[in-house]
């Protein structure tokens, strides 16, 4: 194994061998918890996100939080019901850019991927802070440090996914199975204390009256709410990994899923309003109720831990989206051509560096308040639900399978609801930051849009279409300088390969140092006098220039086609040492960079220095 | 004018026409201009140097500082007669790098060359935080904001060197010359107001007495004092910018440049001893001095001005003597050979990166205090100091030359009393920061040796010593590899270009996407038959795995000496779409990067994409 590919493999592991993380094919209760780390963990901060508001308002506003989730959990309903259908009609997997460009067209289809795009940065972001936010809850002492926590966290998944975690299905079931089953553990036994009386006395004096707050209010509280539906549209991408029947168990999967979001996350709702939650600075929601129906036992503990361990989980979900929807951008060349193959895992580097950065960026600049964050993410989110609802509307008018006007009513539905709550969001989180995600999109719409423009014009003029084939390539004739600053073995080298590659050699020679001169000569006379030397002067101690004019007149003297410059380089056998050599060949290399008609080779000498 | 050579201009000026900065000879009075900024600069910080110790320990204490003040006049008195003999040995300059290797060995040279790179990074932190300082004091609204404004002088000087100042005597005469008359203007008041007894009432109540305070302290702020003689080797570097008789007219204006210095220094001690100045934060001994004496009048500014403006200078100098100074270790072989030329100033860029950064990196650490940074800086300077009189006494033992006796008398002087200094300095500031640049130094010499002897064993297996010549250069024999993956015009150019350098020419295409394989084969027929078309098989969806082994296949047939692969690049006609392009080049370039036996060409395709 050479150099560079144990460095590649100790940094990014062995290759994967197919181009999904996980390719055998798994049972429905796998697929729940490979599939809806992201969706599930929204619990860990959906009902705190619609008490803020209220909370801010009046003490007893809160009461409204119990109307707000139940519709909520109403709208839950209508996408499930919805997204069936796009399992029934996409078996392939159904992702908002598929479905939006086959059905409204390709700019459609980018608005779906660019708001997909900022959903992966936000997922990553708003995960970790409530990761962080619930770790920091459990153990006050790291109060001060959320930023740092949240970086280092998102720091180590890169690195985990530069790596290249070999997946398997096993490392979700546990934190998944594990999360559902302590928050069905604390619902449980905050309901039982409810019902025997034994409740903390705050609960007994919750009067549930609703007072008269302003509507735009509710509909605030309602839009953060809403970040309880992220990541629910998984399933419906996910479709080739179930046993078969895939789709209906994709379908199964789906109701199951949704059945377990919505009890986990009414029953947080309505115990957080009986045991009189409020949300206050340095403890989460779910950690203050965690303390008021289980204390301070290691049951509030697995309760913390398990949250914090889903919301890493479903930071790292996007670690596969990201790449996956860049691919199907790519293979469109709406995006570099090179991000298309999923193959060498080296490409995606940039785009898992990407991500991470601007999630670190977020978590920074909003100083790790989940809080903050959720305005921005569930612009993106909706966005691209109704594009998805809408496409699937225009899907049952074009295609009219069996049952189609039962489907498009279903669709239609969700495409109001989605379009409704999307336009909501965008108006009373406008000012608080969803503003960014509605500027974002179509700045990143037209970035889309003139990658592929270039992508056509270079196609065009690269094209052969048109000309008649040829009787035989001819080859060109071409003239070879190798520029020298001694004569030693990597000169002999390189002088040799210049050989066997032309009729036509020259060396030059840049004098810098007068005194010089006539000693390479000589030496020249010795070693390769059958190629020609030209000393060249340089009468402001440059290299690059004299040889650039030289390269130049050699063009116009010669009438060739090409000028090859064949350059000695040196491996030396340790890397640092790299920096003591080679720096005049990049020189020449950068010079010669934008000139037409020049090949620049690098004739390389394996130093086997100690 | 290509677009490189454009950019290069543009951030990096015209070339300059020889390797000083200056190059027409000058007459005294302007050398005294162009090589005095850092040396009479240093009478901006050098008093309050002194006092600060001495005030932190007495009121009274503060008295001692005329006579450490005199006796650092007698140093420098020393000073410049020892270096007035360096003048007459070394007429085409005589650093302390050169004096020492030459007359004390290379590791004596490289101590030497070790502490003057330090003192350049030093010269421009001291130098701008004082230049702050002063402007702080005069605006004293800028007070909280030292480090950016230290930072942003810093990066300015980059900038200019990095675009390439064309620099000209009169640059350095305005402001030289407007310092020098704004401190003998401001001396010259100051003491017309002590005679005719106009001055403040603080000046009155001086009290003439010396109390015993630890000896300790009095040698602390003797080496506090004695960064006023940084910088005066400065002239002894430049006699070849001096009209002849250059080496007489080196000596006379070393003469008096020593004369104005400490002309200088003693009268603003003095002064601020009978006006009463005490150090205090927030602004410098000088603007108070000149406040007292001038009030805050125009002439106050002038002050303050002209003092920012000559630290400035003084702080662009070391841009000059660090390249100068790495070029001369260049050429020796202990940094990097390519800084040895000066001629391409690109070359330069990293240096002047490097110089400016680690400068920065200290005005921050150090929070952009002057007087935090001085322990660090007269280390270095006494140490070159010493080294360089050393070598001149070895010199005298060594030529005796005329009058040599004397000579090395005044030598011995200068070398016994430097090191004494020095070691004087290293003691009383060792804990104060000295301690670094004590270990810093011994660091460097090992990296320089270090580099020497990779550079000695890279040159013993380059060399041709012991080889008989050949009768002829033979060529080598290859085989050409073109990995493609569609057909188009800049693949139909690499295969034109591959068939003029050999006879074994053959295609590869990595198979990804096996639906595509029939479509490019038949396109393969019809434009480029005559070449062997390969398809290569992907089972990891990996371009670069399958092109690697099938390198190692044609090695393994072919028993060719080489293997050159040549790859299609595009260059765009837009710089910024380099990054949808060539990425699979780029994979394939750093995968061969360590490999022996191959070649890596590429043939580019210019597109005029609009």
């Amino acid at each position: 194994m050479t150099f560079f590919t144990r460095l590649k493999r100790i940094f990014l592991g062995e290759p994967l061998s197919t181009q999904m993380a996980i390719n055998e094919l798994i049972p429905k209760w796998q697929a729940l918890a490979v599939l809806s780390s992201d969706a599930l963990s929204s619990v860990a901060y959906a009902t705190e996100e619609i008490l803020i508001p209220l909370a801010a308002f009046s003490a007893l506003a809160v009461n409204w939080s119990i109307p707000i989730a139940v519709s909520i959990f109403s709208l839950l309903v209508i996408l499930t019901v919805s997204y069936r259908q796009t399992i029934d009609a996409y078996p392939n997997g159904g992702g908002a850019y598929i479905v939006s460009k086959n059905n409204l067209g390709i700019q459609a289809g980018l608005i779906a991927g660019a708001s997909l795009l900022i959903d992966y940065v936000l997922t990553v972001a708003v995960s970790t802070a409530a990761g962080v936010e619930n770790l920091v809850s459990a153990f006050p002492i790291l109060m001060n440090h959320k930023e740092i926590l949240g970086t280092g966290i998102i720091f180590l998944i890169m690195l985990l996914n530069l790596r290249g975690v070999k997946e398997s299905a096993s490392i979700f079931t546990i934190p998944t199975y594990l999360f559902i089953f302590s928050f069905v553990l604390l619902i449980g036994i905050g309901l039982w204390k409810l019902a025997v009386g034994e409740a903390v006395p705050l609960a007994k004096g919750v009067v549930q009256e609703y007072p008269v707050i302003p509507f735009f209010l509710i509909l605030r509280a309602f839009s953060s709410g809403c970040s309880a539906l992220t990541g629910i549209e998984a399933i419906s991408n996910g479709i080739p990994l179930f046993k078969s029947p895939a789709q209906t168990n994709a379908k199964i999967t789906l109701t199951w899923m949704s059945f377990i979001l919505g009890s986990l996350f009414l029953g947080i709702t309505l115990l957080a309003h009986f045991y009189g939650v409020v949300p206050r600075e340095g403890e989460t929601s779910v950690s203050q109720l965690a303390h008021l129906v289980l204390g301070q036992g290691w049951i509030y503990y697995l309760v913390q831990g398990s949250t914090a361990l889903i919301l890493i989980l479903a930071a790292n979900t996007s670690y596969v989206d990201f790449p996956r929807l860049s691919s199907l951008l790519a293979k469109d060349r709406f995006l570099p051509r090179q991000l298309a193959s999923l193959g060498d895992r080296l490409v995606f580097s940039n785009g898992i560096l990407g991500l991470s950065l601007s999630a670190i960026l977020l978590i920074v600049l909003f100083k790790g308040e989940t809080h903050h964050l959720i305005p921005l993410y569930a612009v993106g989110v909706f966005l691209s639900f109704t594009l998805s609802q809408v496409g699937m509307v225009v899907h049952h008018l074009r295609e009219k399978e069996a049952r189609w006007a039962t489907a498009l009513g279903i669709n239609l539905i969700g495409a109001l609801t989605t379009c409704g709550v999307l336009i909501v969001i965008a108006v009373t989180k406008f000012l608080m930051g969803a503003w960014m995600v509605v500027l974002l999109i179509p700045l990143l719409v037209l970035l889309f849009n003139r990658i592929h423009l270039h992508y056509k014009t270079v196609g065009k003029e690269l094209s052969l279409v048109g000309q008649s084939p040829f009787v035989k390539l001819e080859p060109i004739q071409h003239t070879v300088v190798v520029p020298v600053s001694s004569i030693h073995r990597g000169v002999i080298d390189a002088l040799r390969y210049a050989l066997s590659i032309s009729q036509d050699v020259r060396a030059c020679y840049v004098e810098i140092d007068s005194a010089r001169t006539a000693h390479i000569q000589t030496e020249w006379q010795k070693w390769a006098h059958e190629i020609p030397f030209v000393v060249l002067r340089s009468p402001y101690r440059s290299v690059i220039a004299p040889l650039l004019k030289y390269l130049d007149d050699v063009e116009q003297t010669t009438h060739r086609d090409m000028i090859t410059v064949i350059i000695p380089e040196f491996v030396p056998s340790k890397w640092r040492h790299q920096v003591l050599h080679n720096q005049t060949a990049f020189l020449i290399r950068t010079a010669l960079l934008f000139k037409k008609g020049k090949v620049v080779t690098s004739v390389r000498y394996h130093l086997h220095d100690t």
